[in-house]
This record gives structure tokens, sequence and C-alpha cells, in this order.
């Protein structure tokens, strides 16, 4: 097959763990006889750099006329002072909107040879296997107003939650669908007691519900979650929420496996242009250092081979690599317990790429 | 002394619980000379039942005419269909907001001899002693509009997430206080990244800072926070944050001492009312059971004596014999692993009042 591929490396550890997903496309190119062509382009502090945006039109043209997006990460401390439209993130952000990409897959497996650099207790994590569907272009991160404003002498700021019951709708069933690739069981998590939003999703959920009498649905608040995650997160199979509680969720999740430089993600839209980035940021500590965890941006190029090019066998190749190599005891500093040393990030690659 | 404290046990647990805080509070009486006059006021379902609304208006007068107020929990399942202003939550909001208890103080502490009870490991949860700050009366809480509506024929759905730069500034104020008499560092917890609030959140702490030149300050995004509460808490000691942040983060810190069962926090305001309720819920699923742990309700009173009344004796007295009890590897079925034998709710407060 032949695939047209933007890569957006971003900021940061980004440019490096891009580097990683490159080479093991190419290797994948020439074990499989694909034709993947490779374009560069500029978002996020990057972007703000050289051209004084953190989305140029030149990248969203290009990720338009591509078949999928690789994305690094964004953002640094160097524009964390810059006005609000000239900040890294507002790249990703516009990103997201401008495909629609309404559908963020993060999928928490636990590695059996990992589970010692866990926090948890290994009979916690052992075993534990879920999705995390994210809604990803909607609520607080959107809605307007997002401002300031003085009143009756008062300093103010208000930021709005806003959603359309047809972008819960199609978020609640894609989740629904996966479950049924699954354990079949889907969890809502809102804050139903409290929020509006959360009523209407719960109700949302409800119907689709009926549409999918094979999946079963259980609502639960969203402080309960983030216990139930640490306390009992085999419970889980599909996790269905709005953008900013997945967003937390989803990080506080990364930790059952040990490093959040584990966690692929994948964000789909209808129209079938999807994106893949790691779960994790920009790590502006150990940038240029070579010491990230290349292994969620490696997996986020599986995704894409999976989600984008049903390239199924070809995804499972990289997994297996990676797994290989980690069963082995190679891992990056971020996974080292006391004693032992860390590999590289090239090193790392490297090795996933022998093990190919 | 002589003190006037407003009882509200509220649903479920809460109950049970608030039998034990009474007990307790009662032997204090005794061996301490203190006069405590204790009266019991309806909230949440149980109000919604009687009164048919969940804060009633009696009740709001008698904690007005208290010198302290300890809360139960409230909700459960039986009123989960309810129009909003008929929901418990709406009492305990409303009754958050009526006496201006802006400063919900949650210390995260884990007992040495209850480690073994927590997901995680040993060594990253030993020695771990903070406390969250949580603003408890603006944010998503309680702005408007919070409500539904049709636009273009499209059903849409809005919360508001408002503050005043006034209120940020007195909780991170109280933040900086506490932090004074502890560690002296403060982690502000915001979404700066993306919420225009945040922005205005970090500017307030870096301004309040400054009158505070000798406690540390450092900002931490709450994705970011979410992971490191697991993966390092021990760096904390005073975390403050906004609403509905505070509100998911303390649930998930709760995991480190090994159960939400074990966590009090204070409510305060600045007339010096102030409320003292545990962190955990109503526990529908277990209420009526003897079952409960009323180890968070019995550290609610104990806080109310030190915060509301000064009797720091008292307060480590009850904090003390509860420790005692603990070591001695007597526990409710939250906290025992395998193989244990757990104490009823009623049989554990009788052992922490012999203690005492
Ligand atoms: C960089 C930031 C805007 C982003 C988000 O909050 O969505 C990131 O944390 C993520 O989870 O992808
Ligand atoms: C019952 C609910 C409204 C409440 C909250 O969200 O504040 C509870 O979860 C808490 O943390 O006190």
């Amino acid at each position: 097959m032949e695939k047209k591929i933007a890569l957006l490396p971003g900021d940061g550890i980004g440019k490096e763990v891009m580097d990683g997903a490159v080479e093991i496309l190419k290797a994948i190119e020439e074990h499989y006889y694909h034709r993947f062509h490779f374009q560069y382009g500029l978002i996020g502090g990057a972007a703000i750099d050289e051209m004084n945006s953190p989305l140029p039109q030149e990248t969203l043209q290009m990720c338009r006329e591509s078949d999928a997006v690789l994305l690094g990460s964004v953002g640094g401390p160097k524009w964390d002072k810059n006005p609000s439209h000239l900040r890294p993130e507002k790249g990703l952000l516009a990103l997201r909107k401008e495909l629609d990409l309404y559908a963020n897959l993060r999928p928490v497996e636990t590695v059996e040879s990992l589970l010692d650099s866990s926090p948890l207790k290994r009979e916690y994590v052992e075993g534990v296997d879920f999705m995390i569907v994210r809604e990803l272009t909607g609520g607080l991160y959107f809605g307007k107003p997002s401002e300031r404003y003085v009143k009756n002498g008062e300093h103010t700021v208000v930021d709005t939650l806003f959603y359309k019951r047809d972008e819960m709708e199609r978020i609640i069933e894609r989740a629904f669908q996966l479950a049924q690739g699954r354990k079949k069981k889907v969890t809502s998590v809102d804050k139903a007691n409290v929020l509006e939003s959360s009523r209407m999703w719960r109700e949302v959920a409800e119907e689709v519900a009926m549409k999918f009498p094979d999946v079963e649905l259980q609502h639960m608040l969203v402080d309960h979650a983030a216990m139930a995650l640490i306390h009992n997160p085999k419970q889980f199979d599909v996790i269905v929420t709005e953008n900013m509680f997945g967003d937390i969720l989803s990080d506080e999740a990364s930790m059952l496996t040990g490093s959040l430089g584990m966690l692929p993600s994948a964000s789909l839209s209808a129209t079938g242009l999807h994106l893949y980035e790691p779960v994790h940021g920009s790590a502006p500590d150990i940038a240029g250092e070579d010491k990230a965890n290349p292994v969620a941006m490696i997996l986020s190029a599986a995704m894409m081979l999976r989600h984008s090019f049903q390239m199924e066998e070809e995804a499972e190749a990289i997994e297996n690599a990676v797994k290989h190599v980690l069963d082995s005891g190679k891992r990056t500093a971020d996974l080292t317990r006391k004693g032992e040393t860390p590999l590289s990030t090239t090193k790392l690659i490297e090795e996933i790429k022998e093990a190919l």
C-alpha cells in the first residue's frame, strides 16, 4: 500500500520520539512492501518560533492532504507567558477541532515485565486492560465565553463547559462499539450530582445503551472513578467521558502501567483522517538528553497502522517487538528501578527495530 | 467550655458514622469537663423525604445559631432521578454557599500500620503527609448558566466555571498560611494551558506568593497532578486548587491511605462558623449494615475541636486513640485484607472510646 503520513514532531521530546516512530515505520515499509510518504510539519512552540502561529495554515493543509497524522507533543516553559492565542497548546487544540478528531482512544494495558515499575502493588495491576474513550472536541476546552471581565468593579473570569447532545451521542456510541469488540462493558464517567451537562450525558448514555443490548452500562461519578482506577482497575473495560475528565483520568491511569511514557493514543474523526499521538507531554526537563521513552510514540504509530490503514499484522508486529524488548529487561530511565541501568532513547529504538 | 454543635447525619452511612462521632465527643466532654449541646438537623435525602427540601430553613437556621457543624454524608440512588433542585447534593452545596465555607481542608496522612492496605507499594506512601486545600464555593459547582437549551434546532447544555479574583485570593492565601505552619511548600494545581480561569489562578498564586517569601510556590497542571499523586506523593506539603479539581484529586489521594473511610475534612468560613465532614460519601451499598468505617467522621470531629474550639489537646487525644486502635490491627471491612476479620462500625467506635 501507498500512504501519505503527516509528521508533526512539535516540541521537547516530541522530536526525539518521532524519530523513533519513523525508523520503525521505515522498517515496516521494507518488510511488508509498503510505501510511506512522510511529510514534516510545524506545530506548537516550534511553529510559533518560525511562523508566529501555533498551527500554521501550511501544516493544517498538509494534514488534510495526508492519510494520517502522527504528532509528538507540544509545549514548554519558553512559551508559558505568551498570550493565549500564541501558546503551543492552542495549535494542538485547533488541529483537533479543525480535523474534528472527537474520539480520543487511550488504551491502558499493563505489561507483565513492567509490573514492578508501577507504584501499585502487583495484585492490583496484573492483567489490567481497558480503554479510555475521551471526548476531544468539546467541553471546557472549547466553550465560549472563556475570558475575564470586570463586573460591578470586581475582576472575574469565566470558562464554559458546553456540549451539543449530538456530540455526546457520537462519542458514547463509539465507546459502545468498541466495547462490543472487547469485554462488553462501558463505564460512563460524569459528575451528574452537580453538573447539568453530566445529567444530559447520563441520559444520552442510557439512550445509546438501548441500542446495544449486549453491552453492560455502568455510571460512575468522576471523583469515585479517580479512586476506582487505583483501587480496582480490573473492573474496567471501556471508560467513556467528557474532555476534561478524560484528560485527568487518563494521565492518572497511565500510572498503572508504570510510566506515562508507555501510553499511545488515537484521535479519530468521522471523515477517516485520524491523528495518533502519545499521551505524554513534551517533558522539557529531559528534552534533548536522549532519555525519553519512545514506546508511547511507537505504539501510536502501530495504532495508526491498525486504525487508519487496516494493517493489523504490521501493527501487531510492532507491538510484539516492543513487548519483546521490554520483557528482556531493556528500558528507558522512566521505568528503571534503583540499581538498574537505563537505555537511551536511540538505543531502545534500535533494540525495537532489531526485534522486528 | 460550653459549645453548641449542629449535627447533620444526612443519608446512608452518614447516620452510623455520626453516632460514632457523638459517642467520642461525649467521652471528651466528660474527661475534659466541657459542655457540648448537640442539636440534630435534616439535610439531603432525609430532608427531602420529610420536608420536601434538601436544606430546610430550620436546618440552616440551627447551623447559624451553632458554634460548629458536623455533617455525615448525603445522597443515594433513591433520589437520583429527582429534578435538580430536589437532589440531596443540592442541600450540601447550598449549605456550603450559605455559610460561605470556602476553604475545604483535606489532610492526607498515611498511617504506618495501614500501609499494607494501600493499593500502592509501601515505599511510595510511607511518610506521606500533605493537605489538600480545595476551593469550595465557586467554579463549576455554582456558576450560572447551568442549563439546557435549544439553539438552531440543536439540543445543547452548558455549565459555567466562574470565579471572582477575590475568591481565588482568599483560598490561595489560606493555603500559604497553612504551609507556614507545615513544610513551607504550596503546590498550586490548575489547567493553565487550556483554561482562562486557570491562567488567572496562576497569576493570583504568584501575587500571593510574594507576600509569603518563606513559602515555596510550585505550579502543576491538573493532569500531571493526577499522576504525581500516585507517582511521587511525598513531594507535596499543601496542594491548593479550585473546586472540581479538588473534588477529583482528593478522592484519588484518599487511596494513598488505603481507604476513603480514613479522611476527615474541615470546611472553613471567614465568619468563624465552620463545618466538618468526612470526605467519603453516603455509601448506599453498605448503609445500615454496621460495616462503615467511622474513622473519617471521628477525625472530622477532632478537626472541629482543634479549628473551631481551639481544643488542641482534646483533638490529639482522639487522633491518638484512633491511631492506637488501628495500630493494634483492629479495622473495618474497607481496610481488612484477605483472611482478616473486620470489626463492625459500632465495635470499632467502642474500641476507640476505650482507647481514649
Ligand atoms: C497539551 C494539552 C492541551 C493536552 C490536553 O489537555 O488535552 C494534553 O494534556 C493531552 O492530554 O493531550
Ligand atoms: C456530594 C458531592 C456534591 C460532593 C462534591 O462534589 O463536592 C462530594 O463529592 C464531596 O467531595 O464533598
